[in-house]
């Protein structure tokens, strides 16, 4: 199983809306045939594992890192192909995390004769897909703000000057962590401040097949998003969110190559818990949040930040320089937000901090 | 030469003034005497070696931590007791750093025809000293500066509402910090603001004979400390350093326990580049600074902070509350100042961070 999750790992960057999964197959002992998921829409872990063992799949043993789904998708169900493999035991490291579906692939199988145990490793296998596993159970994306800040926590001078806080290694790491995810979101503050791309850059060596180009998500209440922005220009997708139903605005984005979603405001403001819900209806599992203060702030007041990744940068920027989160009525100790901290490691000369709120 | 460092540090809490050092006296292979400096004004390592190994000092090799001293201070010189016990082989770590008598104690034995060895894990033998050696060396006190912050970088509410930002492993951590310095340097301010008591407090069994209290150093521009202070009232000195030439208020702190420093000002504040000599005169190796934005920035901006141990507290408090430096005047990114991060570690709940400014 430990070998099938680290097979499943390697579909990261690719696997999205989908799960990554991995899937060894065991006969008498030996490691007969091997499969992970490598993109939405293409073969399984399942069948890939078994066209690899081939006719050795017979009585042999298959450990699958999720439960195998048995509806016909953009794929036939895994169910049957493990069943018409003459496969004799399945070995899952979680059932399906749809509540509606849980279970009935495993079903299948049982009555079919095959054995089935599930749970071995579960931990580590939910640790593949945070995002789809809580896209499934609750309806909502699993929300990382990326931040980067000087050790006495400023991510600007007060003039808005800001680029280059961290160092090489702490941007390839960012990289990654778009790369992993389904949608970045923004606010049209940083467009209009730094016209940024928003894009997956990495080295070719670290990843395989082609590069995924994560759902670019802009906040703009009021349509203000110029239709020179950098990132409409570049591949991949991007959507603008708003509470402003401009029509002629909205063409001209239309034309300019955005897709524009219009959101009715509340409080003044756009609903976030909406926007949220939306996303994983576009089937998106994991979102990065790559925002200024006051949207990281609104987010996490909202309780909608599951996980926060700080890059710290060995500088001191001073008192006058920006903060990491607006909070507005955080005026009391006991109102400060608890966080769980739950990894601190040198990426280059800068530290990354991983914490979550520790309410949500 | 590691067992005599582990030795020197036993007396971390006590031998200030002086520095921390250890002897271990070898005879044949085997180890015939320990020693330790534990307080000022006692036995030196080498004296205590000496007496635990008795005759059986005659002939042997005894591993020093320092330099063994050649002038009569506090107590007779090392170099002759070792000469009179009839020591073969001194091998010690460093020289004594004060440029003034480096060398002079090694020289003492050698015409005495003992082989003499140095350097020997010269780095280690230097961390147990740092300030003294900074003070023999430079003229000036080792300063470090304390800070307890947020994650998102802030000390106290706007309100200036502050106290239990960490954790009592944290706190216990500061007492140890504060136990190893010669003296604990505050703001006004803080005085004012919280009453601080500004003493070590720890456990009975983290420290071996009496504690030492370090001495209370305020920085108080206008003679505005009140003479109820709580530290005043306990165990160890206070020290008020000013501009302000009161007489009257002067002979009221003085009455109430206090010591008074007046020195020039410098640009309508305390000129802290003298204070840091004055302290060094004073026999002040270790200054652990203690206070707010304002004098912890003034501080930076002087270049006279050699260390910063910042206790990071899992918790967002917001834009709205309090920094950790006021740099007037950096506005740039360019300006921003430079830090090594030496250590992360975990303290309790809390974080850890020890860094340096890269300029000094």
């Amino acid at each position: 199983m430990a070998r099938a999750i680290e097979l499943a790992a390697r579909g990261r960057y690719t696997t999205p809306p989908n799960p990554c999964v991995g899937c060894v197959i065991v006969q008498s002992g030996e490691v007969v045939g091997e499969g992970w998921h490598q993109r939405a829409g293409e073969d399984h872990a399942e069948i890939n594992a078994l066209k690899s063992a081939g006719s050795a799949a017979g009585g042999a043993t298959a450990y699958v890192t999720l439960e195998p789904c048995s509806h016909h998708g953009r794929t036939p169900p895994c169910s049957q192909a493990l069943i018409k493999a003459g496969v004799a035991r399945v070995v899952v490291a979680m059932e399906d995390p749809n509540p509606q579906v849980a279970g009935s692939g495993l079903n299948e199988l049982r009555e079919a004769g095959i054995t089935v145990e599930s749970g071995v490793l579960s931990g580590e296998a939910e640790a593949l897909n945070p995002g789809f596993v809580k896209r499934m159970r609750e309806g909502r994306p699993l929300v990382r703000s990326k931040l980067a800040m000087s050790l006495d926590g400023r991510t600007a001078m007060a003039s808005g000057e800001s680029v280059w806080i961290t160092g090489s290694d702490a941007r390839r790491d960012v990289h990654r962590m778009r790369a992993a995810s389904c949608a970045i979101v923004t606010g049209v503050g940083t467009v209009l401040a730094d016209d940024p791309s928003l894009n997956v850059r990495l080295e070719e060596d670290e990843y395989e097949g082609e590069l995924r180009q994560p759902l670019r998500v802009v906040l703009d209440p009021r349509l203000s998003t110029p239709v020179d922005a950098k990132m409409l220009k570049l591949p991949g997708r991007t959507l603008i969110v708003t509470a402003c139903d401009d029509e002629e605005q909205v063409e001209l984005l239309n034309a300019a190559g955005a897709d524009v979603l219009v959101l009715p405001a509340r409080e003044d403001a756009i609903d976030l818990p909406e926007l949220m819900r939306q996303l994983a209806a576009l089937e998106i599992n994991e979102v990065m949040l790559e925002t200024g203060a006051t949207l990281s702030g609104a987010m996490l007041q909202a309780g909608l930040i599951d996980e926060m990744v700080v890059y710290v940068a060995p500088h001191l920027m001073g008192n006058s320089a920006r903060g990491l989160f607006h909070l507005p009525g955080l005026e009391q100790m006991d109102q400060r937000i608890d966080l769980k901290i739950d990894d601190i490691r040198a990426v280059g000369d800068d530290w990354r901090i991983t914490a979550r709120p520790t309410v949500n």
